[in-house]
């Protein structure tokens, strides 16, 4: 990747793309973000953010904003925020954009993003990133950052390499506190420990994070889930987490208070659920690891129930 | 039980109760109807019943109506169609009309309600019913009698004794078909086979029959509980079902077209859901005997969280 002027482009640019591209577009980096559904009405308004670090706004003459790929540059990093139920359509987005050098930075949801991407365009160009941003869109298009940023990002194989250090040193340059790790896929199943009872019983059961904490019921199955989860971790990824990460994980939720998950969200708005990445992925993971994750497994059936249950029912939501 | 003029008491004259207890007071046999909410209605309205094997009414002044057990005759024979839910009433419902030959007779859903009744009035009182009737409930208070009426009955304790022909000959010469059968547990368990998933998928993700079993994700839950409860019953009830019981059960469900199952349109409702003497029971009965039943485990949380869920949410049904 050239490091003095690289060409970044941002596939995918629902709120966490805008907001990432946005901050780096702000510090004067030359960014290209393809757009779908929100193309005319950021060809009108250009990208508006609120938020806590700064707000700031990019106008509509000055946002490099696309609506088909091959229109785009090649870029020397493409960040990926797609939906991960839109992964499919990687290889007709991405193709485009590829150079040699080119590198694949996804920020997606659950397990299996990094793979996907490995066995289209090399394994050599992929990292993956965990972004711990609360992000809204407002009805009229502005971006609401409401709290954290956090970037984790890593070498899909391997550790912390020289071009990592400096794709994290340019974000952070951009007012994107972003970290280096050694370890994605620890990272990786970290958040799958919150993300699997929380979006999957969350979708399935329309229910927020603190009745499923604050009830004997609620918190029976979302310890299960964890301890289902980790020991996965163990088997699939060869990762060890501390013996109170159950505790930790109940108690950083505690502090949430009657938190909407992204997948509820989903499911109370008609969207797709991302079922595969945060369920199927994992389940398959721990299968092929010889591991035995009950809930988990019935917890994946469940949201696929759901989906196609909303499917054959009226919106009454 | 004097067969000649048995006294009879209906406890939880809902739709159940009603219609068995009113078919055999329209035979002339002397039934006593013990109501809760629906007193003041009967008092004015009397019983009526609409069915395809004949309507009936029995107008309010000939019918036998109480609301305290108290001010009821001792009995021969009580039959109990409470909900399971309330089975913690049993002691001053059922107490005032007990007499030395007493035969209580229970027509409630799941397992365990034998087992308490032995447990507070004598074992050798105990009998179970199995009631295959499609009833409502009109918000008029006529009860619409909608399809079949067997009615299966059986020792708590032993197989067919004479006692269990005579009270089985009793509705049989009132329009109700009823069986005598060897063997009460393996009927309770047969039904648990389907009430299990139906109700309790049903209930927990508000979904009807059709698309439970019309849906690859509905079909692996169903058969998955299916099989666990088979299981159960092989091992907590000595019983041992045909190899083909789950495509019976399957193909059964076919034929009934997108039926809603009571827990279902009790959660819909409002009401309170029978998660203790369908899964919880079964559930305890499973771990007693040391089988393990991880889906069954994971319903029967998911319907208590729903059950707590709505508690704390408005109603938007």
């Amino acid at each position: 990747m050239s490091l003095e002027e690289p060409v970044i482009a941002i596939v995918g640019s629902g709120a966490v793309g805008s907001y990432y591209g946005g901050r780096l577009a702000q510090h004067g980096h030359d960014v290209h973000f393809l757009f779908r559904s929100d193309y005319q009405m950021v060809r009108r308004d250009g990208l508006r953010v609120k938020s806590p670090d700064g707000d700031f706004a990019i106008a509509a003459d000055a946002l490099r904003a696309y609506d088909r790929p091959e229109a785009m540059p090649k870029a020397d990093l493409v960040l990926i925020a797609l939906k991960a139920t839109a992964n499919h359509v990687y290889q007709p987005l991405i193709r485009p954009m590829i150079k040699d050098d080119t590198i694949l930075l996804t920020v997606q949801n659950g397990l299996g993003n990094e793979r996907q991407l490995a066995a289209l365009f090399g394994t050599e160009r992929v990292m993956g990133g965990l972004a711990f941003v609360c992000l809204n869109r407002m009805p009229d298009g502005v971006i609401l950052h409401l709290d954290h940023g956090l970037l984790q990002i890593g070498e899909f194989i391997g550790g912390a390499t020289p071009r990592l250090r400096r794709v994290a040193e340019m974000f952070n340059l951009s007012g994107v506190q972003c970290q280096p790790i050694d370890n994605l896929s620890y990272g990786r199943w970290e958040k799958l420990v919150w993300n699997i009872p929380f979006n999957g019983l969350g979708a399935v059961m329309d229910t927020p994070t603190d009745i499923l904490i604050g009830t004997e019921a609620g918190l029976t199955l979302v310890t299960g889930l964890m301890a289902e989860v980790i020991e996965a971790a163990a088997a699939a990824g060869g990762i060890h987490f501390p013996p109170d990460m159950i505790e930790r994980k109940i108690n950083h939720t505690k502090s949430m208070g009657a938190y909407r998950t992204s997948m509820q969200i989903d499911r109370q708005e008609g969207r797709e659920l991302e079922i595969e990445a945060i369920l199927g992925e994992p389940l398959r993971a721990a299968d092929s690891a010889g591991v035995r994750t009950p809930s988990l497994r019935m917890l994946y059936h469940l949201a696929r129930l759901a989906k196609d249950s909303d499917r054959n029912k009226p919106r009454s939501r």
